[in-house]
């Protein structure tokens, strides 16, 4: 992958909205809608599907499943700069805190929540 | 925003985990789930509030709903990593397939699924 | 609406399902999966409207909404089948506990939840 | 299970609803939001965990899943009575639908989209 830039796909997210006019439309809450609905539409390719059938299944989809991927990193780009939200700092905090949450001696190859380490 | 590479978000990410010893729980379809259950909790925080609460909500908030998205990015990210997409130039892809679904003379303003415009 | 019985419906949809041998397909993970899914298509039906949109909506497309309506209805029964859950019984008995963490001397006009009141 | 009328469960969701001055807050919009979140909360129960773990889970989590089905059956009722829906008869034209839709000679067996049978 070539080095990408999150602030650069940010503007060409607004860019694109902002081209058609849309910024009306996007409250948050139905932005939130639409982001929930996205990550539905991700869901939705491996139901019913056992791991197996998931392998294969990628074999041929996963092209459309980086689409779904990508629609859904497209309303978290456009809601953080909506809210003013600096997604990049929150997601190395969030790692962070997550890093104490679970520190590596007492969370190594369990799915425990934290709450229950 | 400091200039910031998606690149390295993912390695960050995947880091974690692997340091966690977590590969073995995160198979795609609950990876999947995931993704899809943080998403939900970003569409909480709007739930029953009026434009004007949703307001006043971002002013104390903003630093809850952030961690949210950030969330839903963490899955984005280790999912695309380990289903081997290359998230951000599927993501300018998309983008330029919208742009022609939504051509700006038809789109503008208008709220319109693209089957409809 | 003529009266109706919940284990009728039951009956007609595990009978439904058993025709088709579809059992072996429905763990209680895949079958939760639909819910979402589901409920999530409920949901797409009111995004980016406006309460007057909706009006105006809901005089042409009731029919599919209550279309979508009944397959979230259509997982919760048979998930509560296969789960061994008598739907009824554990419904009155929430809706007891929800009377009680919201008094209506506390919660009447008010959308604060329960641990705000 | 005791026989029971989903006519009657409505009544019950209505009264505890109106008891509460709640109807101001359930617009359609906001009243699916819910019907997704606790939806999202059913499939929350069976993350991360192989179908052993789930059996095993559900020996003691039961209740819990049963009042997150409950709480999605809530929204479908509340939703169903305020659009003026007769979810049981859409409940049982669905079904017979999707009877034609899904063909046992066609359908059994395989979980195949109609589109694809």
């Amino acid at each position: 992958m070539a080095k990408s830039d999150i602030q650069e796909l940010i503007e060409a997210v607004v860019q694109f909205r902002d081209e058609r006019d849309w910024k009306q439309f996007h409250n948050p809450k139905d932005c939130a809608m639409s982001l929930a609905l996205e990550a539905a539409e991700v869901l939705e390719h491996f139901q019913w599907k056992s791991p197996e059938e998931i392998d294969e299944y990628m074999k041929t989809e996963k092209g459309e499943i980086a689409e779904e991927l990508a629609d859904v990193m497209y309303w978290v780009l456009l809601m953080s700069h909506d809210l003013d939200i600096d997604i990049n700092d929150t997601f190395m905090e969030k790692l962070q805190k997550n890093a104490e949450k679970y520190p590596v001696e007492k969370a190594k190859g369990k799915h425990t929540k934290y709450t229950k380490l």
